[in-house]
């Protein structure tokens, strides 16, 4: 029984505008260092999976980019016809690995998360491991170290396995983003963990629960695998997935699920504000990468790769400079980059910069 | 008795940084348009005074820039060895003027201004030159347009010549910047007009009030005449020449002043926000110079010459993108740029943008 990584590199790159960009989202680029999200995702995984159990997904967009930055061993990058979610490209990772090792287990891991704390990390995937060994599926769950209502909650249940502080649990409930005052009730519980979109399970059994929940998707899947999986019967196969995340397929529906308390420390990096987590404060409460200067600037964050961002009097900005495009946005108003991205479609210069 | 023009071509070009730098003052680049306020500057004074009449007046870090922008003709660019503010700039090309024509009648004209309505503004000249030719030393006032307090103000006197709405006044007073209230009030009176920083007068009627209102200074300069006005010599005046105003040594003393009630618009362009009053508003009560996309933005200004400036739920910024640089700055911290350029030269980086 192996364990395969199965890194997923699809993803639009929006929030990360304009360091981030259509072509090359956030899991391509160097938020910190000049190491990717996604080289740091592949990294950590050496220990556990050597090269030729290290698999990529991502839509074919993303092809030179995968290859470029993680040299995938021939046959481990498994393109997608086009970006699905997560449902469908697990499900396709799946139907590869099974074909090459009927026993896989496969951690299925985002290509865009900061995650610190490597033996810690490599301690909460043995556990999930063993976990999955019996037929489970396992999610981790992150300890919230603050009452955040942008992500979904799972609720421990009973103790399934581990020890000390590094625990397996049944799953009570999965709970969608909760508003401010329940997110705050969660955290204090301590019986709450956020959903971090990692998994492990046997690669057997997850297609049997997509078989189970997903039947007619499923069907298609089948199809393609006696086809061969060629780019034909994949190509197939997306046309007519269900753009549908691998949460709302499967783990909120499955009734063999388990969560690994997880004891690293995480981050999705969400937004722009996720630097202030990772880069030391300026006076003023700012955050500044790359060169800065401030007076009378407060609560801001600058990121810039080359020349000089100047702050004179602005509160509560994020000022982002990456090639030849400026952002300069509230913080509170992040959750509308999309917004802000269509109207740039709409400028020749804008579009130039997306 | 011919009139020439003595173009001021100094200035540290520092509140319209990054655009301007302290290599490239704000008299240099190109606000709007392609043509450099200097050349402007220029170009307006052709149908009155040819080529041979049109002198700079400049420090030498400036001469490459003043010879590319208006190919001065010979001995018509006048270096000063360093920025001394307008007396000394004044006296100077006085001294030189005399020389070469005895009845030289001298437009004194700041090089930073943009100035609308041009045969209003030869008009309002012409007028200014018969004064002159009395002897007097002649300002132009504009009628201010908003009781704004960055101004200097002048109060008019009785009426001295002209007719209809373009008419010469003696001066009742010089106000200095006034507070809120005192600048509604002259606005409202009518008798009140902006200091314009434009003078007229005879050379030699300028130096007899050089003789009588800062006579070191004067002895200095007849010393330098009879040296043959060398570079040496004119090195060896600064060395002792006061950085004052021409304003607060001669305009506010003496007795006379003559003032043009000009005809045509004026801007001396003082910060940032007069690109409010020279670009059309976006929604929002935006205004943007180059590619710019906004989504919940107001009253803001851009202004770029490469790429795209993106503004997302911000309010009352002044985004500026040049060079390598950017500024963000709210239009209320504007008056600070000094001090901010002051925290750039700390850095290395920021130095380099300067």
């Amino acid at each position: 029984m192996s364990l395969y990584a199965v890194i997923l590199c699809g993803g639009r790159g929006e929030r990360f505008w304009p360091r981030s960009r259509r072509r090359c989202p956030k899991q391509f680029i160097s938020l910190f260092g000049s190491t990717s999200l996604l080289q740091l995702t592949d990294e950590r995984m050496r220990g556990l999976c050597p090269a030729p159990r290290r698999l990529f997904v991502a839509p074919g967009g993303f092809r030179e980019l995968v290859e470029r930055q993680v040299r995938p061993r021939p046959g481990n990058l498994i393109i997608e016809p086009a970006g699905r979610n997560t449902a469908p490209a697990i499900a396709l990772a799946a139907a590869h690995l099974i074909e090459r090792d009927p026993d896989a287990v496969m951690a299925v891991l985002p290509s865009d998360h900061i995650i610190t704390g490597q033996r810690a990390y490599e301690a909460s995937l043995r556990l999930a491991v063993a976990q999955a060994g019996r037929g489970r599926l396992v999610t981790f769950g992150i300890p919230p170290t603050r009452p955040d209502t942008g992500y979904g909650y799972v609720q421990l249940g009973p103790k399934l396995g581990g020890r000390g502080r590094l625990t397996a649990h049944r799953v009570a409930a999965f709970r969608e983003k909760p508003d401010a005052a329940t997110a705050v009730r969660y955290v204090k519980s301590g019986d709450y963990l956020w959903n971090s979109g990692m998994f492990v399970w046997r690669a057997d059994a997850v297609l049997a629960a997509f078989e189970r929940l997903l039947p007619e998707f499923h069907d298609r899947l089948a199809a393609c695998r006696r086809a061969g999986m060629t780019d034909r019967a994949v190509r197939a196969l997306y046309r007519h997935a269900p753009a549908i995340s691998i949460d709302y397929a499967i783990m909120e529906k499955a009734d063999n699920i388990a969560v690994v308390r997880a004891g690293f420390g995480w981050d999705d990096v969400g937004s722009w504000l996720a630097l202030e987590r990772h880069l030391p404060a300026s006076p003023g409460g700012n955050h500044f990468r790359g060169p800065a200067a401030a007076l009378g600037a407060e609560n801001c964050i600058t990121d810039t790769d080359t020349g000089v961002i100047a702050l004179l009097g602005t509160r509560d900005l994020v000022v982002v400079r990456s090639g030849d495009a400026v952002l300069v946005a509230h913080r509170d108003a992040l959750g509308r980059m999309r917004e802000l991205l269509k109207q740039l479609e709409l400028l020749p210069a804008g579009r130039r910069e997306l």
